[in-house]
């Protein structure tokens, strides 16, 4: 297969050539083209330039706004909310991010719901502005119904990730995302189109019986990571970044896109925590202990998540981004 | 095995004069007898009055304070700590919630430190009185360092439960209360009383090495549930129960012990949210939302979490609890 090296300027370029070309505003061009560049960039091309099609068509078919403009409502001492009014959400969270940073350190902790989106993002994106700015984020958001609960056969809940953020000084941040189903589904179907089982625990045909054939799962149900607390977690995922936030459950969403195939829509929760208000001058001092944590865990072989996407981030600064040159040609042909 | 059935209030009460028989001030012995009565009212022995013993033995070691007050001091408009200066977790916790739910209601999310607390209570407990107000809580725990990280060795994580739980009007609560390694430290001891194997993946020997006997698990290190993801969710409960809040993590916690086998001592964070504060006058509209993804899952034979607990509530509140003859004689004959 024929690769493309881009180096990571014209990478975003390119990006912001076919979003705009197509329709996007200015600044949601931007920041759709910022995310999958960085997704590409640290070795995440599930979230990267391959996205770039799929954002395309969603606004050919009319699924998401090209141009809202997102509208910040301050609801409490400690609550922000953004609505992206049918965009995508990383405009809405680049606009509402100072402000919730304000809320953070004023409050010591603060939520931040991003309401009405249409999401495809990675959430460690999300995450990592908070921890540069030395707080410590949670963020989730349900999905489409496609997971059954613990103990039960249908597709209920989303694949609902959760994303949780450490600040460090001087190193990379300890971020962590990673979603509450066993699998990616776009890993299932990676393995459906290579003709390969999955292995077990992944989840089950439509008759509700555990399967090990892909194309059974996706027609059926995938399960949650870790049985019964990966779905409780999958549970509290639907509950405070859906009802809490006045948005929709990952059921509700896939009734709301009624079979176009479409991207989840809803809403995303970020709470956000500033060790300087719960630790006062002593903050230093127990940071530093968190680091012998972490060294704790190096040393005995154990990774820091994220550590790898760093390293990967800092090698692509370097030599840039390698993609399939079928996905190039199909951005390309998308007229810019 | 002969057992020994006692009324609520029996109970309640014997654990009460033991306690204070053996120099509990009358505030923390009625906080934890309340405790221990509730777990075991709900189904629960593990928490329950076998607890008892372990209480006035750890007092008698000289490892928790009898009677030290909870000091509460506000650090930022949306965070609270209580200091338990060294007593069990329970009296600061009660102290403190008058105060936490005003701090929730008026910023809409607050958070909680327990801090320099022994802890041996399930969270579970901890959630219930802030469901009953209407509030959405999360609370965890690092305790010692018991289980290795995922990709390691060597026991460097507590058990590190962490409880969520949603109200619901009219309604028992959804709580769950879980723990993140594998299986619980108590029911892996419970296999080796019982000379039995444990399941595959609960733990390592003290070589690293997998093993399914439970004498090496407890001389080795347990695992995490869900293998990296688990063990990212570990990390995350020994930062912000841990360093974020001053207090001890999970080895801290274990090498202060010194090797006298005590309970985990250090803190617990419990993060309150107001659905009214988030959603003002749409609060009913979308939390009856919530309910019909509770019916979903009723509706396909899964659990809502805490529903059991509720269920063996009200037999317990109708017949009292039974508990082994040699337990109660055991507690006897403490003093009382």
């Amino acid at each position: 297969m024929e690769d493309i090296t881009l180096s990571l300027e014209t990478a975003y370029a390119l990006a912001l050539r076919v979003l705009q070309h197509n329709g996007f505003s200015e600044a949601h061009a931007s920041a759709i083209a910022r995310n999958v560049t960085d997704s590409e960039r640290d070795g995440n091309p599930s979230h990267g330039l391959y996205r770039i099609p799929g954002c395309v068509h969603t606004l050919l078919r009319g699924k998401v706004s090209p141009d809202a403009l997102p509208v910040i409502e301050d609801n409490a001492p400690a609550i922000l909310r953004v609505d992206a009014h049918g965009a995508f959400s990383l405009l809405a969270w680049k606009a509402a991010l100072p402000a919730f940073i304000d809320k953070t350190r004023q409050c010591g902790i603060a939520a931040l719901a991003i309401n009405h989106c249409v999401h495809f993002s990675a959430l460690w994106a999300d995450i990592e502005p908070l921890t540069e700015q030395g707080l410590v984020a949670l963020a989730c958001t349900p999905s489409h119904a496609w997971m059954a609960p613990s103990g039960g056969s249908l597709p209920l809940f989303g694949t609902n990730p959760i994303a949780f953020g450490w600040p460090r000084a001087g190193k990379p941040p300890f971020i962590f995302d990673m979603a509450t189903s066993a699998a990616a589904r776009g890993e299932i179907d990676l393995h459906r189109r290579a003709g390969k089982k999955v292995p077990e625990g992944w989840g089950l045909d439509p008759q509700g019986k555990p399967t090990t054939d892909p194309a059974q799962i996706l027609a059926g149900a995938m399960l949650p990571f870790g049985g019964h607390k990966g779905s409780a977690l999958a549970a509290m995922v639907e509950l405070i970044a859906g009802p809490l936030i006045g948005d929709m459950t990952s059921k509700e969403s896939l009734h709301y896109d009624n079979g176009a195939g479409g991207l989840p829509f809803g809403g995303e929760l970020i709470i956000a925590m500033d060790p300087q208000r719960f630790l006062g001058e002593g903050a230093a001092t127990h940071l530093a202990r968190a680091e012998t944590l972490f060294t704790d865990m190096q040393e005995q072989g154990a990774r820091i998540p994220g550590e790898r996407r760093h390293r990967v981030r800092a090698q692509s600064e370097r030599r840039g981004v390698t993609i399939a040159k079928a996905l190039y040609d199909e951005i390309i042909a998308l007229g810019a």
